[in-house]
């Protein structure tokens, strides 16, 4: 089935919001199997729109639209593709009922206009909005089908996941079963060209690979007849990735490193610090934002400051003197430190320059990361220093863009972590 | 003018690429003054190509495309256009000659498809590529433009800037000028519903409100003879707009809340700390995000445990024991002791559930977010707790998202804090 994409919205056109809701909304179209043929970005307004549907429907038999659901006078996709559908608007009591619920339950007053989320066309499918206030729907005509999804991509992305993909799958022939396996450490080209000799040799599973901000993913999709005969391709192509590469892979389900990390934390019932110049919190963030991260992590210091190294963690003064805060001597006392301040079994810690100037001696991208760990019931004993074991990596990004270089810097950290424990 | 931004590329379509080059040249076009009606994105499809160049044309006087200039079989940007102007491809012997020094200076071979990016249409303006190997260029007839650039955004973008953006400037007539403000405590329906007089009012300056994660965004923008007229049309609106929401308005300039509180901070000279529990250092980190925040920002605490509160800041183990580490008590300690703690002139701390579940009695979103402040100089008396000006407040999100709580919370902190200074 050939399909395309409708974005509405000036702040689109405006140049002011990148449209991350075209790429997120091919890429699962892509894997339903359905062509994507165009993009479109339109303004809320009806004779374009109107316009786009024509040409659109002439090549295309799907149309997904986003935005202009909102409660707002310029938001009018649903009146538009109503008319173009020869529907009507009426108020879907479902929707008033679960819009006036969020307000009481977010705690805030409605204004009237809000109400205009919950007209919509009297023959649609209605999906509701677990994470915002506009509703999608589903309407089709001589099996041509606009599917319209609010704007914000949290909403529409959850939207799509849970009401969506599962519809569109059933659309489709055939069982579609895809995995996402993640790495690190790796670059896009690097792996592409290890994994070319599975690339090109067929057509199912298909294997493609996709570069993230310091990490790639690989993704392994087969369509056969039946969902376990899909399930078994995919899973016999996996064993055949990890072989040539299964160094690099952190995960097969797709999941975030910080996850990863924290469940490998709580399964062997190790506590982790960390002790953050450069990042300045970032790291903790990343693990906290992970449900459950209380059970492992219990603190951590931003320590921004000398000062801050000194008094709050402990480290000795006479290092930073001698060989100033961004070097490995410093970051190592510096996870040492924090272990013992932090009474953790693992501590992590980060200092170096995020940029985009350059500070002393140093060029943006020089980043020290430090791990220490407290082996207690393991038994290796290499790199043990003061009876634990250390390890110090100069990431020497050479990037001046503060925020890559704070980003990058918490992937590495986490590797460390999860390699520490790995291999000890 | 009317303009539209046509984008060939597949891998768009297949999702594994955001389309940064339609906002960047959009952005671009709404400074010089262009609408920009339309953004289209197609495949290495000529009939496809074609159709759209009539769609388009006929709203639009020019439109910008980006990708297929490149050296591959599947290129066909420059052939579709060159038939749709009536023009042919001939080589361009200064493209020729750069694209062969390209070649020698980056000491790489050239192949023979390498060539076909000196091939241009006879009657087009030439734009040379200084960072890339294809060239981009101009065509027109009839008072119709197309300008092709190549598909890399860091091409593209310094083609935009050196050849094209001069170009565009010399054609428009009238002088585009916006501003963006930030509000924060206000959504945007509420919003919306306050500014609607001057909404409907009129047609320049144009106002439109746009909601993001926690907060809203307004635009005012005007296209007058001169740009010193659609400056003061748009600062009179400013001024209009500021006597009804005015106490929400944190920036003019499209600022970011974390940026326009560093500045604040550093401006005023005063050092800033912060005890985190719920948000677990996500508070720190995007105070550090901002370059120069290490003048304002020393040092903070991620105090996830109760062990973490009492030993690291000294919190008062006897709150916690009465009230739960969820109360407005242990969110005021946490402010007090931290601003001692870290020897700073203002500190915010946090404490609450972020969710997705419960914790004891407390469902999610209930955060506490407190503010300390060493007065000094300053001379209001209010609130003031053991010599400290102290505020509480409870977020009471009623949300069970706990990205969205933490991201809230967040900026929340900066509002107290923010206001904190401002108001004292």
């Amino acid at each position: 089935m050939k399909a395309a994409v409708l974005c509405v919205g000036t702040e689109l056109l405006f140049g002011q919001t990148v449209n991350t809701n075209a790429t997120y909304i091919s890429h699962q179209l892509q894997l339903l199997g359905f062509d994507v043929l165009y993009h479109y970005v339109v303004g809320d307004n009806p004779q374009r729109l109107e316009r786009l549907l024509d040409v659109c429907f002439e090549d295309c038999d799907l149309i997904i639209t986003t935005g202009g659901l909102g409660p707002t006078e310029d938001d009018l996709t649903k009146e538009t593709i109503a008319k173009y559908f020869g529907d009507e608007l009426v108020y879907d009591e479902e929707s008033l009922s679960r819009l006036k619920k969020y307000f009481v339950d977010t705690n805030r007053k409605m204004t009237e206009n809000n109400l205009k989320q919950a007209l919509l066309p009297s023959k649609s499918i209605v999906f509701p909005n677990s994470y915002g206030t506009a509703p999608g729907f589903l309407l089709s005509k001589d099996e041509k089908y606009i599917i319209s999804l609010p704007g914000p991509p949290k909403e529409m992305t959850k939207m799509f996941d849970k009401e969506v993909f599962p519809y569109l799958s059933k659309k489709q022939n055939g069982a579609l079963f895809y995995k996402i396996i993640r790495t690190y450490g790796i670059g896009e080209s690097a792996l592409e060209t290890a994994l070319l000799p599975l690339i090109h040799g067929q057509t199912d599973p298909t294997i493609a690979t996709y570069a993230k901000e310091g990490e790639c993913s690989i993704r392994i999709a087969s369509k056969r007849e039946t969902l376990q005969e899909s399930e078994s391709a995919v899973d016999m192509m996996i064993g055949k990735v990890y072989e040539i590469i299964g160094d690099y892979i952190y995960s097969e389900n797709d999941e975030e490193y910080a996850k990863v990390l924290v469940d490998k934390l709580i399964s062997e019932n190790l506590t982790l610090t960390s002790v953050e110049s450069c990042t300045g919190g970032m790291f903790a963030s990343t693990i906290t934002d992970i449900s459950g991260a209380s059970n492992c992590f219990k603190r951590g210091y931003v320590t921004y400051s000398n000062e801050s190294k000194i008094h709050d963690v402990g480290v000795d003064a006479k290092l930073i003197e001698k060989y100033t805060a961004v070097s490995e001597e410093v970051a190592r006392d510096m996870a040492i430190k924090g272990l013992e301040k932090a009474n953790a079994d693992i501590c992590v810690s980060v200092t170096g320059i995020a940029g985009p100037d350059s500070w002393e001696n140093f060029s943006p991208g020089t980043i020290f990361v430090g791990v220490a760990f407290n082996p207690g019931k393991r038994t290796k004993d290499k790199d043990i220093i003061g009876g634990r074991l250390c390890f110090v990596q100069n990431l020497d990004t050479r990037r001046t863009d503060r925020n890559k270089n704070r980003k990058y810097a918490v992937l590495a950290m986490i590797d460390m972590v999860y390699k520490t424990i790995k291999i000890s």
